[in-house]
């Protein structure tokens, strides 16, 4: 397991953010094959785009199919020029649970991995956040998710306290337990600029947006990125393109905008 | 991928926990050692509770440990005794991703996935429950986590409908959803015995209960089986003692007490 003498991920994916004039961080989700033609499809997908990318995230799926051999092969491969990577794991267990999964995807090579805030800190995820930050992994607090049914659970009114009836949004709350638990980023769905206007306000400069959702289901990138987006997870708008390595470029391109 | 030539998941479970004396489903979570090292700890827990319990609950981090290869063989072996296994994966991601990740349990061999209804209906987790349905794959959603943290979460006031500003318990929300969604089960901890009851009313005897949290956690069986519990999840009070035979030998005569 790396220990903490690496950078803190925030700093280091923006870094990586800067020297590749991007904030598109490449999903890839392989699954219809055998372990090995997966592994070369997501080599294959990171070759063809890691001009124009600033990480790569994958998803829980392909290390069933892939198996955690390869897939610390496939992340050795990343690192090495010099990407970090996520694991999409929206955790949400208790401790004992939430920290052997963590330390797993820490000996796979994992940098960061995303958790559902719904499962709350005591016997919850405080020991993730510890455990996960002791070794400088980053963590990515799911605050609204980019799907229809996301209203059901993130758009949902919650008393804030009982006595005093005044009603919250979940989102919102979810946002300040990223600020207050020191969380490295807040994903947002990419498919609800007005509520990632909201959560920035709340999250400031300390903790960037990371938004999925653009393209196949229906987001855009300039919306996204005005109202506070300052990461787009992009996965099938690139890997199911013709030409994935266009798609990333042309996104990348659109993802900085606003930079210059 | 097995086809819906299966009985229900629900069936299933009964027919082994009637045959068995046993309503104890053993989880076993290994992390210290090697894969192969592991796996045969795992097997070894299996053989020496078999006779006590009526299912098996497999940790995501075993599988991280393992292997999908592995965990296989270890979920043949454990069908082959005539016992059903659920994948603990607290499952909360959009529905492509969601059917990637139950399509990849499916073809390990899992008969049953725990889901979390936050994750919502539409676009969520709609298409993980046409599909597990299709396989006779069981579906058991978290209704009451069993850590001290749940209550942020499942234990919040939510507003039914923002102008009627009447409140209610989340997890009657997600009970009522175990229901009008046909889950199998739904997950209630141990450490909340009131909580079970009010769930139990919500759910009558269409959704079996099973509760995770006795032991290491503080649950006790004889009060959350008074309440309503179903089934049992226990993992460290059997894998930890000195003796897991024995431990889940008395475990399982506590389970059914009440059947006589």
């Amino acid at each position: 397991m790396r220990q903490n003498r690496r950078k803190p991920f925030k700093e280091r994916i923006l870094r990586s953010s800067r020297s590749n004039k991007s904030r598109i961080i490449l999903a890839i989700d392989v699954n219809d094959g055998g372990p090995r033609e997966l592994t070369h499809q997501a080599i294959d997908l990171f070759e063809q785009t890691r001009h124009s990318i600033c990480a790569v995230k994958l998803g829980r799926q392909t290390i069933l199919r892939i198996g955690p051999e390869r897939i610390s092969q496939l992340l050795k491969k990343i690192h090495g020029h010099g990407f970090t990577t996520i694991i999409d794991d929206k955790l949400n267990d208790i401790d004992e649970t939430n920290a052997a999964i963590t330390r797993a995807y820490l000996n796979l090579g994992f940098d960061a991995i995303t958790v559902n805030p719904f499962a709350g800190w005591k016997g919850g995820l405080e020991t993730t956040f510890k455990l996960a930050h002791e070794h400088g992994m980053g963590l990515l607090a799911l605050v609204y998710m980019s799907h229809p049914g996301a209203s059901e659970g993130y758009g949902q009114q919650v008393l804030s306290n009982p006595r005093s009836r005044k009603a919250r949004n979940e989102f919102e709350i979810f946002a300040e337990k990223a600020v207050k638990w020191k969380a490295d980023g807040a994903v947002v769905g990419a498919t609800r600029p007005s509520i990632i206007r909201s959560v920035k306000k709340i999250l400031g400069t300390s903790v960037p947006i990371f938004s999925p959702g653009i393209g196949t289901q229906g987001g855009e990138i300039a919306w996204s990125l005005k109202a506070g987006t300052d990461y787009f997870i992009i996965g099938r708008s690139i890997t199911k393109a013709q030409n994935p390595r266009k798609a990333a470029d042309e996104l990348a391109k659109a993802s900085v905008i606003l930079d210059d």
